[in-house]
C-alpha cells in the first residue's frame, strides 16, 4: 500500500506540468495570429455566465459526500481549467488537419467550457473513486472521444455546430456510467459514502446556481437565443414544481428527499437542450419539463433498486438519472418534433424523406450513446490499469487521501 | 396526530399536480401566438440578475433557523417557480378581461419575479410555521390580491405600472404580518427558533447576494435605470454603514447583532424603492437610506418588545422591521418629494391640485397596506381551517417533518 | 482591560456617524448637478461584476480563521460600503483642488470599488487583529495614501489612469504587511488562529468566486477589453492548474494543502493585471499565469519559513504572498514587455530613450511599493496609539469580541 501511495502522488505534478507545458508549447505555436485571436464579437456575458455555472455551480453540486467537499470543489475546478485548455488544443488540431474553420477567442473557449460539461458529469459517476491522476486520463481521453463524436455527428449526420454540442449531457452520463463499471465497488458499509444534512445544503446551494444559469447554458451558441432562454426558463420552472411532487409521491411517508430535489429540478434543462432553440409552443417545452422530471424520479427508483445492483454498478451522484435519462428523453423528443414539423411542412406526402430525416436524427443520437459506452468502456479499463494507481476502496469517498489537514477537528 | 399527518402528506402532491395541470392547460390554450411571444426585447440579463437575487439571494437569506435550512431554500425556491407560472397565468385573465394589453416573453417572467418577491417576504414571516399545502395557498391567494391591489393602483390612482409593482415590500410584509397573526404561537421554551452560527452564516450569505442585486431589482422596470441603479447602490451603502453603527449602539455591551446586520442592510433599498428613478440628488438617496436603517433597527427593538407580544404576533424572521417600516418610509418619502417637487414647479400657486396629488399618493400607499391586512386575516383564517391540516405548533421549525434524514446525524 | 474594552465599544458607532455625516454633506455641497452625476455610458454590467466579486468573492475569500467567519465578512462589507463613498470624497477633493476634470456616475464608483481592494488586501494581513476602529482608520488612511499614489504616478510617471488603478495589489499586499508588522505577535499557542475544513470550504467558495470574476476587474477600465479579458483567462487558468500541481509538489506526502490552492489560483490574475490589455500572444499570458503562481508557492513556503519569523511579522491570510510577490512578478513583466515592444518599435536603435521608459517604469512600481511601505509603517504605530483602544493578544481572532452571540452553542 505505502508504495503504491506514493507512487501515484509523484506522478500527478509531472503529469500536470507535461499537459501544461503542451499547452503552452501549442499556444506559442499553433495560435493563430494575433489579429485574429481576439475576435470582435462581445461574448463576454454568455461566456461569464456559463462559465461561473460550470465552475462554481457544478463545483458544489457535486459536494454531496459527507468527507469529499474539498475533492468535489478542488479537482472540479482543477479538471475544467485543464480540460479548457486541452480542448482549445483539441480543436487546434482539428483545424490543422483542414476539417474546419479556424474559430477564435471567447467563442472557442465558450465551446470548451461547454465541452468540459461532458467531463464534468462524468467525473459525479466516478466521484470519491478516481484519484486525480485517473481523473486527468479520463479528461483527455473523454474530451478527444466526444471531439471525435461531435465530428461524426456533424460530417455524416448533418447536425449543426450547436446542437452537437448539447450532446454533453447524453455523452457524459454514459462515458461516466461506463468508466464507472471498471471500478471496484466499495465495501457495503463504507459510511464515507453517504451524505450529511450540511454537505446536502452546499450540495442544494450549487443546485440552484445551476438552475438560474442553466438558460444561458442552453442559449449561448443557439441562432434564437430568446426563444432558447425562454423555453429552458419554463421547462426548468416545471421541472421544479413537479421534483418537489413526486419526491412526496415516491417516498416513504410523503416527506421530500434531498436527492431527488436535487437531480430532479435540473431534468427539464436537460430535456429541452436539443429543441429549446426551435420549440414554437411553450407547452411543448413545460410538457418536456415534466417529462424530464418524472423519467428521472423514477429512474432514480428503478436504476437504484434493479439496474446498478443487477450490473453492479456503482454512480455515486446519480448521474444516470439526473442527465442520462432526461437527455434521451429529449434526443427522442426532437426526433418528434422534427417528424412533425417537417411532417406538416411537407403535408405528410413525401413520407421516404420524412424517413430519411428519421434515420439520420435517430442516427446521431445511437452514435453518441454507443460512442460514449464504448469508449467509457475502454477508457475504465485503461484506468485501472497498475500504472495509474487506482485507489483501495478502503480509502474511497475520503479528502484525508488527498489533502492536508493540519487542523485540529477533522471531522469536517 | 398521525392522521392529520397523513392527510396533509397526501394532499400536497395532488395540490402541485392540479396547479401544474392548469399552467400547463393556460399555457396551450391561453398563450399568444408564437410569433408574439418571443418578443424582441433583451430583456435578459436584467431578468438574470432579479432571477437570481430572488431564487438564490432570498433562499439563503430566510436560512436563520437552526433547523430549517432545507425548508427555507426548498420551499422559497418551490413557491417562486410555482408562483412565476401562477402570475403569469393571473396576468393573462386579465388580459381575457380586457383589462390591460398584453405583454409577453422575458418582461412578463420579470414582473412575475418581482411580484414573487412579496410572496417570499410573507413567507418570512409564517417560516417555520405553515406547512407547504398552507404556503402553496398562501402562495395564490397573495397572487391574485396583490394582482387586484395593483389594479386599483394603476386605474384609480393613476400609480404608473412599474410603481405599482415596487409596493411588493409593503404589500409582503404586512400581508406576512396579518397571516402570521392567525398562527397559534410557538411554546415559549422552543429551543428550535433559535439561530446558530452556522445558519446566520448561510443567512449572511444570502444577504450579501441580496445587497449586490438589489439596484438590478429597483432599477428593472424603470424608465431612467442609471439613475435608479446610482441612487439604489447610495441609499445601500449608507444604510449598510447605519446597520453597524446602530447594531453598535443598541446593542448590549456596544457589540454587533448579526439579525440586526441581515435585515438593517437591505433597509435602505426598501426605502428608495419607490423614487429611486426620480430622485435628482444623491444626497436625498443617501439620506432616505440612513432613515431606513434606523427606523428599522428602532423598529426591530420596539416591535419585538411591545407590539408583537400585545398583539401576540411571533414574525418569525422579522419581516415587519426590514421591509414593512422602511417600505412605509419610502412612500411617506415619495409623498413628500412628489409635492415639493411638484410644488416648486408651480411655484407653490395652485394648492388644490397640489392636496389633490397628495390625496391620490397618500391613498394608494393605504390602499396597499388596507388590503394587505385585510387580505392577509382572511388568508390567516383560511389557512388555519381543518382541511388544510395546520402543523402542530410542537412540530413548528423543525426540517425533519418535511424532509427524509437519511443520514447518521441527523444534528445540523 | 474592562474599561478599554467598553472605550473601543463606545467610540465605534460614533466613528461611523461622523464618517457617515461627512459623506452626506459633501454629497449634499460637493456633488456636481443632476445633468452630470447620471452620466449616459453603460457602465453597469461590469460594475456590478467587480462589486460582486469584492463584496462577496473577497468577503468569503477572508473566511479562513476558525472563530472569525461574522467578522470576516462582515467587516469587510462594513470598510468596502464605508470606503466607497470615502474614496469618491477623497476623488471629489483632489477635483476641487484642480488636479483631474470632473468623473461622475457609474463610473467614479467603480474606480472606488477597484481602490477598495487595496483596502481589503491590507485587511487580510492584520485580520483578527485590528478592531474595527482600527480598521476603519486603516481605510481612511490607506484609502488617501493611495490617492496620493496614484497621482504621483500619473503626473509625474505617465502612467495613464486605468494603470494607476491596477496598482491596488502590489499597494495593498505591502501597505497591509508594514501596518501587520506594528502589531503585537499573538501567543504562540493560540490555535484560534488555525483554520477548519468548514472555514476552508467557504474561503473555497469565495475563492472560486473571485477567480470566476477576475477577468472582469481586469477588464474593467481598459481599452480593448476583450483582450484584457481573454489573456486574463488563460493567465487564470494556467495557474490554477499550476497551483494543484505545485502544490503537490511541496507538501509533505504529496497531498494538496488548501490554503496553497487559495493563494495561487488567484496569482496568475494578479500577475497579468499590468500587461492584460496590451499582452498580443496568448503564450505570453500563460507563463505569466505560470510564473506568478511559482513565485507564490515558492514565497509561501520562504517567508513563511524565513522572512516572517525573522521580521516577526504575521500576516494572517498571506497576503504577501497571494498578491504582493505576483504583483511584482507583474510589474517586471510590464517593463521587459514594454522594454522588447518599444526595443521592436525602433529597432534597439535609440537606446537612451529605452533607457528613460525603463527608468519611469520601474519608477512607477518602485515609488508605490516605498510609498506602500513606508505610508504602512506610519500607519500600523497611529493604529496602536492608546486612543484606538487596541485588542489584547488573547482577543486575537474571536467573534465573541465583537458579535452578539445569543446561540446555545457557540463552537461555530
Amino acid at each position: 500500500m505505502p508504495s503504491r501511495y506514493l507512487n501515484f502522488r509523484c506522478s500527478l505534478p509531472w503529469l500536470l506540468l507535461l499537459l501544461q507545458t503542451l499547452f503552452l508549447l501549442r499556444s506559442f505555436f499553433g495560435f493563430p495570429g494575433a489579429g485574429d485571436i481576439y475576435s470582435p464579437s462581445n461574448f463576454y456575458p454568455e461566456f461569464q455566465d456559463v462559465n461561473h455555472m460550470v465552475i462554481f455551480g457544478f463545483g458544489f453540486f457535486l459536494m454531496v459526500l459527507r468527507r469529499y467537499g474539498f475533492s468535489s470543489t478542488g479537482f472540479t475546478f482543477l479538471l475544467i481549467v485543464l480540460g479548457v485548455q486541452c480542448s482549445v488544443l483539441v480543436e487546434d488540431c482539428l483545424v490543422f488537419l483542414g476539417e474546419q474553420q479556424n474559430e477564435v477567442g471567447m467563442e472557442s473557449l465558450a465551446k470548451a467550457v461547454v465541452s468540459m460539461t461532458a467531463v464534468v458529469i462524468s467525473t459525479g459517476a466516478v466521484l470519491g473513486k478516481a484519484n486525480p491522476v485517473q481523473l486527468i486520463v479520463m479528461t483527455l481521453v473523454e474530451l478527444i472521444f466526444f471531439y471525435v463524436s461531435r465530428c461524426i455527428n456533424r460530417t455524416f449526420l448533418q447536425v449543426p455546430e450547436h446542437l452537437s454540442l448539447m450532446h454533453v449531457h447524453l455523452f457524459g452520463a454514459y462515458f461516466g456510467l461506463a468508466v464507472t463499471s471498471r471500478f471496484p465497488e466499495p465495501p457495503p458499509g463504507l459510511d464515507k459514502s453517504r451524505s450529511t444534512p450540511k454537505s446536502e445544503l452546499f450540495s442544494m446551494l450549487g443546485t440552484v446556481f445551476v438552475w438560474v444559469f442553466w438558460p444561458s447554458f442552453n442559449s449561448i451558441l443557439a441562432d434564437s437565443k430568446r426563444k432558447a432562454v425562454l423555453n429552458t426558463y419554463l421547462a426548468l420552472a416545471v421541472s421544479a414544481v413537479a421534483a418537489f411532487m413526486l419526491s412526496a409521491l415516491t417516498s416513504k411517508d410523503g416527506k421530500f428527499r434531498m436527492t431527488h430535489i436535487h437531480s430532479a429540478v435540473l431534468a427539464g434543462g436537460v430535456a429541452v437542450s436539443y429543441t429549446a432553440h426551435s420549440i414554437q409552443h411553450p407547452w411543448i417545452a413545460m410538457i418536456l419539463g415534466l417529462l424530464g422530471t418524472v423519467i428521472t424520479i423514477l429512474g432514480s427508483h428503478c436504476l437504484q433498486r434493479c439496474f446498478n445492483p443487477a450490473l453492479k454498478l456503482q454512480d455515486t451522484s446519480g448521474v444516470h438519472f439526473t442527465f442520462g435519462l432526461p437527455a434521451v428523453l429529449g434526443a427522442v423528443a426532437a426526433v418528434v418534433l422534427c417528424v412533425v414539423e417537417e411532417g406538416i411542412n411537407i403535408q405528410w406526402n413525401d413520407l421516404s424523406s420524412l424517413g430519411y430525416l428519421v434515420f439520420v436524427d435517430v442516427g446521431a443520437f445511437c452514435q453518441t450513446i454507443c460512442t460514449a459506452l464504448i469508449t467509457g468502456l475502454i477508457t475504465g479499463l485503461i484506468l485501472n490499469i497498475k500504472l495509474l494507481k487506482a485507489v483501495h476502496v478502503s480509502k474511497y469517498f475520503d479528502d484525508q487521501f488527498y489533502w492536508e489537514f493540519p487542523h485540529l477537528s477533522v471531522g469536517f
